[in-house]
């Protein structure tokens, strides 16, 4: 990615920036344009905002989460019902759900799923800690909150097999017709998951 | 842009992302999550690189173009022609140019072009320098490299017409098929410019 006539700090920039998910060298190049535009109203504090949160930002020793607080403000929250714990595969997931609205229990990030071809073993994400906090007498359900892929779906029953002896109910998200999706649209899988699962009007 | 449960660190981390151009809310969130995955090997050097940059780069005096010496790296080299000037909209531009290897004098950054849609006027642009410099004996040729815009056109007829009494050949880059273009894709407009300027083989 050669900017030529662009002094190195330019190029250091635009390398860095480039390795955003999201932006490439082309788009890399016009956001270091735009940030050296907007200096003290974008760049400085973002640069502050990066350093910042590099410090302060770790992941909850309970659930996985992001916060600058450990246990973070999810697990801390006096409000939310411990006996329920919803699984998610990222913390992106997990602010996904919250955004939502969708549910009021506690979370606990597996920090990815099994995969065969990426190697992904058990060992790799955060499923004792799982199994550990499923063993607490006060918890009474695990909801799967996996993505509905392959290697979502292959975890989502190895954990409901590790889960067992828990004594917990296992469950998982609904299949089904995405709220304003058409049918035609919709896949097979979709569609006959969604008629298996019909229910009484 | 509610993220909930992502403490205010997080927010306003994803919020200054969000600037960005090419990235959006999701892509924001998406973005921190990465960064925060790989804060020694990307995030510390961005916040350092964004502040670096934020304080060592300055326009050139002389071209617009920037560096962080003045006068850029391009006015400073001793090797590239004086008396060729290339005259672009913006930084972005110039280092386009620079990539393709295709120009060896010096360059003016507009820092824009006139449009009467964004209130865009002359003194708003670096003009009266671009003036200035077309007037000294040692400069012969400006070439305008605007956009094939209608505001990029408009401007290089305003720059032709101011630049006339300065004894220099104005001249702009040539209209035609782009290399690897496909003529049954291209737009009328450029097709009959193609066809006017048509050279013997």
């Amino acid at each position: 990615m050669r900017t030529a006539s662009a002094g190195p700090e330019i190029e250091r920039l635009i390398t860095l920036l480039a390795k955003l998910p999201g932006l490439g060298p082309r788009s890399a190049r016009r956001a270091a344009l735009h940030l050296l535009g907007k200096r003290d109203a974008v760049m400085r504090p973002l640069a502050d905002a990066l350093a910042d949160a590099a410090d302060k930002i770790r992941a909850c020793s309970t659930c996985g989460n992001l916060d600058v607080t450990d246990p973070c403000a999810v697990c801390a929250a006096p409000n939310r019902a411990e006996k329920e714990i919803c699984v998610v595969e990222t913390v992106g997931d997990l602010w996904a759900l919250e955004r939502a609205g969708a549910f009021k229990g506690r979370y606990h990030v597996l920090g990815g799923v099994l995969s065969a071809l990426d190697g992904v073993r058990p060992d790799d994400l955060n499923i004792a800690k799982l199994i550990e906090r499923a063993s607490d007498e006060a918890v009474t359900e695990i909801v799967l909150a996996l993505n509905a892929t392959v290697d979502g779906q292959t975890t989502a029953h190895y954990l409901a097999d590790k889960l067992e002896p828990c004594g917990v109910s296992v469950t998982s998200l609904a299949r089904g017709v995405p709220v304003g999706g058409e049918l035609d649209y919709l896949d097979d899988g979709t569609l006959a998951a969604a008629f298996r699962s019909r229910s009484a009007v």
